[in-house]
């Protein structure tokens, strides 16, 4: 948890960027999909599961969906093959190295897109950082990559990895370069490429993700000059290791022999584990960090929390304000995106940031996977 | 590049910890090995080499390998099936979810040492990070499970991935934390397991790589207390992207169909290119950061150097110094180590400190894939 004394330099969140998917993908195509799958899966095992060896598979319901997490559709990277039966998993073809690839492809979109809300040019930024929950590859990191495809001569780049908290986690990183003066401006992209990771043959987890790319630019008050800028008064983390949500695919898998894309090595999670979990942590890092910055959850004028679950959210909001919170208060955007990961609160703030005014108090949050728990604190210039 | 004006908080580099694997590998077993591989390859494919359809596999030899990048043996995690030319790469048990993962073990590790030799609790540290070439899974972050091996309660961890040069960009994100406030104590992991991905069968990588884990602490010099620490005068970082160096194994072969472990997929390199490239970009990335400090070669007591290749390490010295280095000067543990990424600078810097004097200049950098350089200049206490 930090102030800010005098010496240090003033930060500010200077624009924003966001790349939305081509495809869209409602709970019912993929219930319709998964159901056809499951009928199937259940008739060819119908022996051996009435026998008890095997278990059926149950039923999905895009009503269920919505009521469960407050998801009504996701944007998807790729379609194709998703809704097939015989696949259950999109189909892509593979870029050649000399290619631009496609996590850097989405990630330059939405950092183009920042740097022209920001106002800024290549030569401005002297920091890149790719954070999110799946980087496409190992190295080059994406980030260097997204630096050649915006123009970048100048600076660093560099990947994080922090599942749900990436984006906040970076913005974190972000503003410690600033403040301590090893970069000026810094582009954080966010390229939540989340659905090849997902398990489409899994009832209680198929229907939660969606992608997204997010991007911010982030500098030195001084230089700050776009329309909507938000001073960082203060950022703050913590993390607690938890294994209730996790995805162990990984380089492993070519000397232990597994196979690298089994249900327990896509993503998968103890999901009432994590509500009961990670909620109470959230409350408490929350009030703590605007506490510890003398401010009441009354002076914050917006929320932009995760996107997981349109419950938690509901929990977390009125245990701070004393009542459920409303759309303006603490904007959802489950219903559209979906779950993406890091890009959530960030979609949030992307689309839900003009409005504010000078001297007004926001709050950034994100909460999941580690755990882990992220935090910044901004003030409207 | 920066410099330090008083208003900041001065930042040491106060304990490192060496992880090294329990097998050895010599040049001699990995070419009895591959040789015998490749000639049962050029056997069984005779016809259709003869017929120039195929390409045979060339013959590798010990005193080559030695000869061309000053590699005599290598450390592994894992060495069984490694050397069987029937499999060609190590086997190893999965573990279990409710197990420590192996790479948060070696990296806990290493860690716990690092905290010993900077005389620091699991109390004292707020931040961990966890930087390398591979992360063994998405998430939970590989940090967040080696904070909670060390019985860290307090603060927050995340993973960053950027090939070579994680080692020195993780020590530049722990000086920022500190320079900066959000941190006051950083643990720095860099668990490099990366015989996982060395590709066995190409005679021209199959040597290169050698496993190691690296931690240091980084905290502010009003805390710091232990026998050798070294203050970090200034850090600066490059990157310019070049898929010269390259590991494209990830999740997206999920859809794409991708061998996820093809020869492409793991570990390749255009070896002459990156030579002819990268040590042009770290003399000059060296020279303009002492230079911009306002220290000559000949100030600095010793270097601290990338462990690829020796002779790249003889170019860049002979380059700035005037003269051949010493091991005295920049010392080499590729004989015994051979490449260990992003661990290799810190493993030298892990060996070779405790004989500097107070007042002593040093310099960390790491050069590599990406490309990227990073440094620090150091000053002993």
């Amino acid at each position: 948890m930090t102030s800010s004394p005098s010496v240090y330099p003033k930060v500010v969140i200077s624009g924003t960027g966001l790349w939305t998917p081509p495809h869209v993908v409602t709970n019912e195509e993929l219930v319709t999909a998964y159901n056809s799958w499951a009928n199937r899966y259940n008739t060819i095992h119908a022996k051996a599961i009435s026998a008890g060896e095997m278990t059926a598979k149950p039923e999905g319901s895009a009503a269920f969906i919505e009521k469960a997490a407050g998801i009504k559709q996701r944007y998807v990277y790729a379609k194709e093959g998703l809704l097939d039966i015989d696949r259950m998993r999109p189909i892509l073809s593979e870029r050649p190295e000399s290619a631009l690839s496609d996590q850097a492809e989405v990630g330059a979109d939405a950092g183009r897109k920042a740097m022209e809300a920001a106002g800024k040019t290549a030569d401005d930024i002297d920091a890149v950082i790719v954070s999110c929950s799946y980087t496409q590859r190992a190295y080059p990191a994406i980030a260097i990559e997204v630096q050649d495809a915006l123009g970048i001569q100048n600076g660093f780049a560099f990947d994080m990895l922090v599942g749900c908290s990436a984006g906040t986690f970076a913005l974190h990183r972000a503003y410690e370069m600033v403040r301590s003066g090893t970069a000026r401006t810094v582009l954080v992209v966010n390229p939540e490429m989340i659905s090849p990771q997902a398990n489409y043959c899994d009832r209680d987890s198929h229907f939660i993700f969606g992608d997204a790319a997010t991007a911010l630019v982030v500098e030195r008050e001084e230089t700050f000059t776009s329309a909507h800028g938000f001073e960082i008064l203060s950022a703050h983390a913590q993390t607690r290791f938890s294994s209730n949500v996790r995805s162990n695919f990984g380089y492993f898998s070519r000397i232990t022999d597994a196979d690298p894309f089994s249900a327990t090595n896509l993503f998968h999670q103890n999901g009432r584990r994590v509500f009961k979990e990670v909620c109470p942590m959230a409350i408490q890092h929350l009030s703590a960090h605007i506490g510890q910055y003398g401010l009441a959850a009354s002076d914050i004028r917006r929320w932009w929390l995760h996107q997981a679950n349109s419950h938690m959210n509901e929990m977390i909001c009125t245990k701070l304000l004393g009542h459920p919170a409303s759309f303006d208060e603490a904007p959802i955007i489950l219903d559209q995106y979906a779950n993406t990961a890091s890009a959530g609160s960030l979609i949030v703030f992307h689309l839900y940031h003009d409005d504010l005014q000078s001297g007004d108090h926001g709050v950034i949050c994100s909460f999941g996977a580690g755990y882990s728990i992220g935090s910044l604190i901004l003030k409207k210039r």
